[in-house]
């Protein structure tokens, strides 16, 4: 058990960042809201998946929109209201929360709402990375019922989906409803048990996001090498070293979506990658190869401090490095790779795990 | 106290099909769909808004999405599943249900889930004649809860809005959910107690619309002229006579979008009519002056026959009369003017009551 703290936040948004492969939502937004509810409110308790016990009841909150809008229509502490609307819809108390998504801003979606409520987050999340659409967690990919959703807004906007037939279905109703509450909102799941938090979360990976963060931040204070850092954390490999040359961006459908273009540098000198996003990078080609694809990560940090550059703050002219990280084990599976392999994004290719 | 049987279903889908506008969905597919039913669960029984108790709980189920889908993607028994789904949400069962838009074949949806669950439909509705959108109806206009609200589809699924903010924002949500579930769905509202429908329902709309089919069909048994008997039913005044010369109809937004120019014929030659409509005909102008808007009647029926014909079914070549009717008087109340009113669509024009 350890504690989430005023101080822990900074490496969590750090680590996060790179966990989020541009989305996710910003994590430094997220760290500025999380860090006035933590100051009102105290420290967040962070318990393991193998500690919870046959009687929790594990809720997960967390964010769904475009994280463009994120940066200027902030949200508050919605994912409170969305825990107790679910409490109130299911009749059930939560006795633990845990992040969909460990990756950028929604990581802190349950440390807000565990603060307020006091409840311990579990150290898990359910894509150990970040994925655009709801139907990509892994509870549901591996059989967590869905049902019901709550949808709520800043405004005070509560919908239920009671009985989507589909975690697809889930995605599909949940987004239309959020395009309206004007591309952001917030959702709760249904409780969970134990059991299931056990054998469908993608463990850990609380731990391993401020494991990150502060391996980025030591070796900002050491003047070393920040890549080196990361990888000393987490495998994975430099793909592309370069400068940013174009970023096509648009808010379509409740999504971020557009790709950006990178001319090398360094080693890369010559050659060019082209990234696709939907909120999160998809795809990574060099010279029009695939190197890269879902659910492996593709992380766009800044080659000199290290830090995640989101795809809602790319922009021309910056110096990047673009980094290669293995999905987690249970991403690889058919079942996982139906719903977030390549071709569930419309792309041709099979998924190759990236060799690092 | 009166029992819609299988006869007296064609005289309503006439009827509706006048009061509905040119929306409301197709009546003769209403139609078809109710007979079915009745055939199968036996005639539903009528009743007076003064006849209902003080412990009644009525729930008003019916349709929304676009008229142009509707005749394509028939729904089945969905409004029974919104009644169940809705008073499983609220744990309160239903004693009556009612029409929320008397005109089109929405008049049939609890005539339709009335049958099956053997319940009794209440001789009132919510617009008295149709409306394309779910504030537009005169419950909420005059102060009745609209939360929470059920939207269903024929696949299984279901949506709750337990906490929209407005009945605007019940009507966005529910429209975005309604556009993914193929735009069209079905919908129950919260259960009314016997005085919220006394006050703010429009009565006797079911027998009105019974009364003005029996008056079409015996008009077109004894050879005398339709229009005529419509009037001897319901006060109003032809506005054109003439040919359709152009159509123009898209789905866009969950709705049939469009408009329609009719050259003149009798006394009407050498001038011209343009109909705007949303679902339901909206504004009519004669060489570009308006003559009739919204809140007021535009129907459109066959000249020969005096058949309507819904904004679904409009066509180069077809002769028909354009009629005017005046709206039921509280539509005409500043409260439903600012929500159902020709600004309320987006027009310019004040609202000013036809003369017949």
């Amino acid at each position: 058990m350890w504690e989430i703290t005023e101080e822990s936040l900074e490496s969590i948004a750090l680590g996060t960042g790179i966990l989020g492969t541009g989305g996710g939502f910003n994590p430094y937004i997220g760290l500025l809201r999380a860090r006035e509810i933590i100051r009102k409110y105290g420290p967040v308790k962070v318990i393991l998946p193998e500690e919870l016990s046959p009687d929790d009841k594990i809720i997960c909150v967390g964010g769904i929109g475009a994280p463009t809008v994120d940066i200027e229509k902030i949200r508050g502490t919605d994912s409170f209201t969305a825990l107790r609307a679910m409490e109130k819809q299911t009749g059930t108390k939560a006795t633990a929360l845990i992040s969909g998504e460990i990756g950028g801003g929604n990581s802190i979606e349950p440390i807000i709402a565990g603060a307020i409520a006091n409840l311990p987050i579990v150290d898990a999340d359910g894509m150990g990375r970040a994925f655009p659409e709801l139907q990509m967690i892994t509870f549901f990919m591996f059989g967590v019922n869905h049902n019901p959703t709550i949808i709520c807004d800043e405004k005070g906007n509560i919908s239920v989906f009671p009985n989507a037939i589909s975690p697809l279905w889930m995605e599909r109703m949940s987004r239309a409803v959020c395009v309206q509450m004007g591309s952001i909102a917030t959702w709760a799941f249904a409780p969970m048990t134990a059991e299931e938090v056990q054998l469908t979360a993608i463990p850990y990976t609380m731990t391993l996001a401020k494991n990150l963060g502060d391996s980025i931040l030591e070796s900002q204070t050491q003047k070393s090498d920040p890549i080196d850092a990361i990888f000393s954390t987490i495998p994975g490999k430099i793909m592309f070293q370069g400068k940013i040359v174009d970023v096509e961006r648009r808010i379509l459908g409740g999504f971020t979506r557009g790709n950006l273009s990178i001319e090398g540098m360094h080693t890369f000198l010559g050659q060019s990658m082209d990234i696709d996003f939907q909120n999160e990078n998809l795809i990574a080609k060099i010279s029009g190869k695939t190197v890269c694809t879902v659910p492996d990560l593709i992380c766009i940090v800044d080659t000199e401090r290290g830090e995640p550059i989101t795809t809602e703050l790319l922009r021309y002219g910056f110096r990047v490095s673009v980094l290669g990280i293995p999905a987690p084990a249970l991403l690889t599976r058919p079942e996982a790779l139906a719903v977030v392999g390549p071709q569930a994004f419309g792309y041709e290719e099979d998924f190759i795990p990236l060799k690092i």
